[in-house]
């Protein structure tokens, strides 16, 4: 692999279960089934596309099926599990639950299975099922090193892509291209791929947080917000810059500015015992100052991980901020018809403070 | 765009949402609420990110929120579609239930919906909700014009991709390096990007019919499968070839054919009535009769569309076959540490048969 992509140490799992089992300890359960496929990866370092993990007071098992099982050995020895895994072909998964846990009583992350999984569960298994809020989500919010050198990594990648690509925002490319040349650029840099779908928004388009990239040539006068990340082994990273074609008007240079000055405060606050509200009401506050709080249309920011988009969401959390944290910082302005703004940083929240993992010049304007 | 992709007719959706009531008439709900996406979009052209459909014997409405309102406008208009828009902020989609569904029986996709969901629907409503089986995609099932001329549009280009990465083969590349050129040459031919996992698994990683491209590479006396279709407007396309580099040896030889008569006399068998078992349970005695059935480790196919893999399943399937259906028959053989061959072609089945769509040749030997 890898020009810009270093070579990264282990992603090693030991304790994650235990640090499980003590949740699962306050809790009115006697196990807990892991269905989400990247809570399971997290737990065991087992990549593959089917796979539970069952956890007891005393055990933890990988349930897998016949195509995977080679393949679980390698990943979970390679990660250090303190898991076995159990391999069988249909129906052998229920037959391994009705055994292990009759009588007892099976916890389930309720917006990790489908209805109609909890009903055969229930039904199949003939156990008490619990219906559980995210518990493995909000173990996995806190990264260790090898986790946040990978999304550094992602950042890094992403960095240098976007620097790469920009000279040609003057060339009136489609923002199309220019997110495809992004994605193929980090590639090329080492990265499994993007991130997430990268996004290129300009002129109107820009005034839609969710724009998908497409066929509108950027011009001059435009505002372009471009939002990009990249992925290595899993973990990931979000960036947004924002760019203006041309000289500015006065409006797009006080859109960039309050913005930028929003994005500054609330960055100050992103450190151990602030909580994410707090946050997100830093950057509201100096939007309304400037009269720009109605253009502010979504939260602050967001953890990032395995998942682009996990907890903690800021704007909602009353949880105080913890070191390993990996958060997004990215107020925003949109302003229909016009164009918009959008400033994002990537930070990992350490024990005084935060560390910016994010090194992408702000320059916004293309000459 | 495209040099591959033709100009393609609209796609319309008129009429989809009479054939749902109709088969609701038969089931004991008033209403039902669609929250899968692929759903959505093919009852309404909606292609958002966020939205639900409800539909009841009357009226049809999708419920988005504002970031989604003018989009959705534009898309329901451009699809024909008979569907109201009703945009909301948070909250307002449960009220919109509440009031409209007061006294009367909601049903649900219980798989299109997670048990959290479907949890918050129950205390959120306080209206009678009922798991049902997937309806909208059984309807989905039978593709019409437009949609089978996207298909095919998609098989066209994995084809031509596929003729001009091939020479490389030759040239001892790593897996990963042919997959990115195969997605990387079917974006420049037009597609909207791969439509799935690109897989290119060679030497001992043919055995595994799930293999991810890797850095291993492809060398003299490897099998390799490549599996790799585009995406065209959401809609998909799936193809296996097989290759041996350089002389094939005996078995080697053996898998090629045998496979290649299984597969063959699993397509004659794709037409009206025919059930997908009995497709699958074709290609099945044909290895049987050369003593590979054991190597025969998955199903003869499966449908394609919206969803790279959806009903029906030809091998669980005792349902007959309808005109309009798109589904695979790829059979193939995986021997643990040695290699493996598959072949599969997409097909629609048409009022006397199947046409096939795929047009790379078979042509495995690569010198």
């Amino acid at each position: 692999r890898a020009v810009t992509v270093p070579p990264l140490p282990p992603l090693l799992v030991r304790g994650r279960i235990d640090r499980l089992r003590e949740r699962l300890a306050t809790l009115p359960v006697d196990a807990l089934l892991v269905h989400r496929l990247v809570d399971v990866r997290w737990l065991t370092g087992f990549a593959g596309s089917a796979g539970l993990v069952l956890v007891t007071a005393d055990d933890a098992a990988l349930v897998t099926d016949p195509r995977y099982g080679d393949r679980a050995t390698v990943e979970l020895a390679a990660a250090g599990a303190e898991v076995t895994v159990e391999v069988g072909g249909p129906g052998a998964r229920e037959r391994y639950l009705r055994e292990r846990l009759a009588g007892r009583r099976l916890g389930v992350d309720a917006s990790a299975v489908t209805w109609a999984q909890a009903r055969e569960l229930v039904d199949g298994t003939a156990v008490a099922v619990e219906p559980l809020d995210p518990l493995v989500p909000t173990l996995r919010e806190v990264k260790d090193d090898a986790e946040v050198a990978r999304i550094a990594a992602c950042a890094a990648v992403a960095d240098e892509a976007l620097a790469s690509v920009r000279p040609i925002l003057a060339d009136e490319p489609t923002e199309a291209e220019v997110a495809r040349l992004l994605d193929r650029t980090m590639e090329d840099l080492g990265a499994d791929g993007p991130g997430y779908g990268t996004i290129v928004a300009s002129g109107p388009n820009a005034a839609l947080p969710h724009a998908a990239p497409g066929d509108r040539r950027i011009a001059p006068g435009d505002t372009v917000i471009i939002d990009v990340g990249a992925e290595v082994d899993g973990y990931r990273s979000d960036m947004t810059r924002s760019f203006v074609i041309g000289e500015p008007d006065l409006d797009q240079e006080r859109w960039l500015d309050v913005v930028h000055d929003a994005q500054t405060v609330a960055i100050d606050h992103v450190r151990p015992g602030s909580t994410g509200r707090e946050v997100h009401e830093a950057a509201a506050a100096v939007l309304a100052g400037h009269d720009l709080r109605d253009a502010f249309v979504h939260g602050v920011g967001h953890g990032v991980g395995l998942v682009i988009h996990e907890t903690p969401f800021l704007a909602e959390s009353d949880e105080p901020l913890r070191p390993g944290q990996v958060v997004t910082v990215e107020p925003g302005v949109y302003l229909p018809g016009r164009g918009g703004v959008r400033w994002e940083d990537l930070l990992v929240v350490t024990d005084d403070g935060a560390h910016v993992l994010t090194a992408a010049p702000k320059d916004p304007i293309v000459r």
